[in-house]
């Protein structure tokens, strides 16, 4: 699409550049700014580039924070000998909706992914081992995406935290709750039989 | 949500005041920003606020444009007889893309929308009446959204036009080319029941 504007065009590329935002849809919340008053707009891009600009990640944790130390880190009450290692913030905002978990976090940054050009280095891994030597931690649980990439963070995790002396653990795969036999895939269904654990564990939790 | 952070607030506040998009959308699009450089964040933003601060409006036909004049006013080879009305600058896309009008364009920048607080004073009607005046313009097309907003500014258009000497049309409403009876409507398809057209004449078309 070509609208014979140059800052129309420029504004509907950038748009796009998000992901999953297409050219139509682009055009069509361009035009949506374009009926906005100067200032809404001004204060629509001054809060990505503030964001971008002024944002600050939690030293302890690499949570999204204004402080130095994040609200999760700096609150006392928390389990001290549990860390549970994110990809991102938005699975620390999905955990803690569970309120099934009462540790601290690790934000990882990403996962490592060869055909993404995201190797270890990329990630806050050396962060970790550092946090689990030093921190009284029992348990790191590695609560990453069921994918190919997240099983090769895992086990590349699990390798150096062998380093440290701390459990490693990953969160249960297996059928989602409400779902049925008859249409979960076969891969799933395989490993929640060989990953079965006793019926009496299961009514406990 | 709560991020406890206020840049990161005050950006996905930003990003869902964006029509069709969410708090979780507006979440994800945010991170995906973070992830990008200073730099590419600062060209995002500013794609915005310089569309906004220095868009042009057509003089003519109100369709953005760099220039004065738009590509297709200044376009001497265009039937001066025919102007089409539309809404936004999404429609003259639409209907260029057609390429079966090559008229000119008169861009409202909107319907007649009590509901939405818009009346005839908010849209460049004026300036269609004196163009219609002045103009060699023989037919004046009016391809608004069959709506009943659409229909309002129809005919609010209609009795403006009544006092230029031009003949007002609609364009054609009726069965959607591919479609079946059997799903089609029974508003549209009444109408194309009434506003039939000769066999010989949509042949010819």
């Amino acid at each position: 699409m070509d609208f014979k504007s140059k800052l129309l065009n420029n504004a509907v590329d950038q748009m796009s550049s998000l992901p999953g935002v297409g050219k139509r849809t682009a055009l069509r919340l361009v035009l949506h700014l374009l009926s906005e008053s100067k200032e809404e707009v001004q204060q629509f891009s001054d809060a990505f580039t503030n964001l971008r600009n002024e944002i600050n990640f939690c030293k302890n944790c690499f949570n999204i924070s204004d402080a130095e130390i994040c609200h999760i880190c700096v609150n006392e009450t928390r389990d001290k000998s549990l860390i549970c290692v994110v990809q991102d913030i938005r699975d620390i905002l999905a955990i803690e909706s569970t309120q099934q978990f009462r540790g601290y976090y690790h934000v990882l940054g990403g996962i490592i992914s060869p055909m993404d050009g995201i190797g270890p280095d990329d990630l806050n891994i050396d962060e970790l081992i550092v946090r689990a030597q030093k921190e009284p931690v029992k348990e790191i649980i590695l609560a990453l995406s069921a994918t190919m990439e997240g099983d090769t963070t895992n086990f590349y995790l699990f390798r150096k935290l062998a380093e440290a002396s701390v459990k490693v653990s990953v969160i249960a795969r297996g059928i989602g709750i409400g779902n049925e036999l008859e249409f979960t895939d076969e891969i799933t269904l395989g490993r929640s039989i060989l990953h079965r654990s006793l019926f009496e564990s299961s009514l406990s939790k």
